[in-house]
């Protein structure tokens, strides 16, 4: 089976700690990478972690707060000095190419490849993207300056074919695609195999959920109910939950209770504050709600 | 004695490595701190390093490559969530205020202190900055674009006061500031007390130099002469001569023949380039011709 994974590259919020670095994870679902966040560093750890980005085609930003997006030059700087030649598209908000812009003309001339900004509407529950294999919606999000979330789709996969059927009816190898999709196989005689007959049921596809930056919102619970894997920003304890209701942050445990009526099934807090040395508390305080719960760490990955 | 020392943040080049950050360094002295280049995760070194930046006020930018300036904006908003009061100066050509302006206003709106940026001539080589204790020079490089290092001077620094002289002559302690500059003593009887019987020399003033990014220039020798240490970059092994020259940077033999001409007490080679996944082999190289050569490694802190 096919794996999506999820690599955390940095899970800390606005202040960098000496574990955690500013937001950015790299999605892999099937064979493609979706990169969401790209804080400071972003590049650094990327090297850190050993990962290729040759699949990296599409960079979304949640909003334009600098821990989600102040790594994107240095990134581009550099896939630009590693002779990248395909496209770069950038999903953030209007503002952000206008920001980017002077930078790019005076930093990044005779860039080998072309950054292209699509423009988001946070406010929208929409579909942004799709390509041959995923669809990405826009989640909309409650904080301090206009943010979204992303739902990541898989789209349907190909159904598994069984080897001794096609070899028994002498299918060419040119059918397969299609019966893999579903089709039928007609022999020569012209008797109609039925595609139940040469193949068995793909493996379901996968959804991701990105939430963060956010305060508390049960307006997103509808739109990734059943999720296979929700990453729920836990910026602090339910002790500071005052504190989060200002800066428009969630604590541990209500990103526990979002997972909970989300019926998610698998659950990554990170966006943690400075203020927390260890995380295993925030972790203790979302398991009490939702078990199922993982603690998002920087350069490590995580099966959706 | 006093210490001057110097942190390397980061001493690697343009593409950053798992070990090396992009430039970056904080000089001490006189219990003031002196950034020089701010690559990229530089606030995340600090944090790592577990350095407090209150005694910090000015940045100085050798040259607008990304990977001496794109940390800078992170930085500066940290600094900002930090509550910072202080007014921050940055020191570079008049180029970077304008690609600065715009991400400033963005991101940073609300700073409780000032950033106030100074115009540098990267091919003067002349006096930028004096304070109280130290003086900071321009020292024209020799680059792909313009690109200056910066000599820091030392003010001479103050006499060792003989604690059994000034009891004896019974001087009260608000002559002490003067008496430690140099001045005589009058006595009640008007017995001039000269400033040798009460004072020892002073520590020698340390005189930093910091050449990057730079080809092997001649023209820096006199410039640098006798310095207490000398950072010079040393991208690429003597192999990669024809290299170094077409990108403007220098070998570890070049850097440390520098040292040499130019009668420095210490070297510390940096910038090296992401091919050189082991350091060594370019600190032997410049060993070779200098030996009192260290190597710059990332978290380091070295005494000048």
């Amino acid at each position: 089976m096919q794996k999506a994974t999820l690599s955390i590259l940095g899970c800390g919020s606005a202040l960098p700690t000496r574990k955690n670095f500013p937001s950015s994870q790299i999605l892999e679902m099937r064979d493609k990478q979706y990169m969401i966040d790209c804080g400071e560093g972003t590049q650094i750890r990327i090297r850190q972690m050993g990962i290729k980005t040759n699949r990296l085609g599409h960079i979304f930003i949640s909003h334009l707060h600098g821990d989600h997006c102040f790594g994107l030059i240095g990134l581009i700087s550099s896939c630009g000095m590693l002779n990248r030649t395909a496209d770069l598209h950038i999903h953030a908000q209007a503002d952000l190419e206008k920001i980017m812009e002077i930078q790019l003309s005076y930093f990044c001339t005779d860039l080998p490849f072309k950054v292209i900004f699509h423009s988001i509407n946070p406010r929208k529950h929409e579909l942004i993207f799709e390509d041959r294999s995923v669809k990405v919606f826009s989640l909309p999000l409650k904080h301090r300056v206009p943010c979204c979330g992303f739902l990541f789709e898989e789209k349907p996969r190909d159904r598994h074919i069984l080897r001794e059927m096609i070899d028994f009816y002498n299918i060419p190898t040119w059918r397969i695609p299609k019966i893999k999709q579903g089709e039928n196989f007609t022999t020569e005689e012209g008797e109609i195999i039925p595609n139940e007959v040469l193949t068995t049921a793909p493996d379901s596809p996968k959804r991701f959920a990105y939430c963060s930056d956010t305060a508390y919102s049960i307006k997103i619970i509808p739109l990734i109910q059943d999720v296979d894997c929700l990453f729920h920003e836990a910026t602090f304890m339910e002790e500071e939950l005052i504190r989060a209701k200002q800066t428009q942050h969630s604590t541990a445990h209500q990103a526990a209770e979002i997972a909970l009526k989300s019926n998610v099934k698998k659950l990554i807090i990170g966006h943690y504050s400075a203020r927390y040395v260890h995380q295993n508390e925030l972790l203790d305080e979302a398991k009490a709600v939702f078990e199922n719960t993982f603690l998002g760490e920087d350069m490590t990955v995580y099966e959706i």
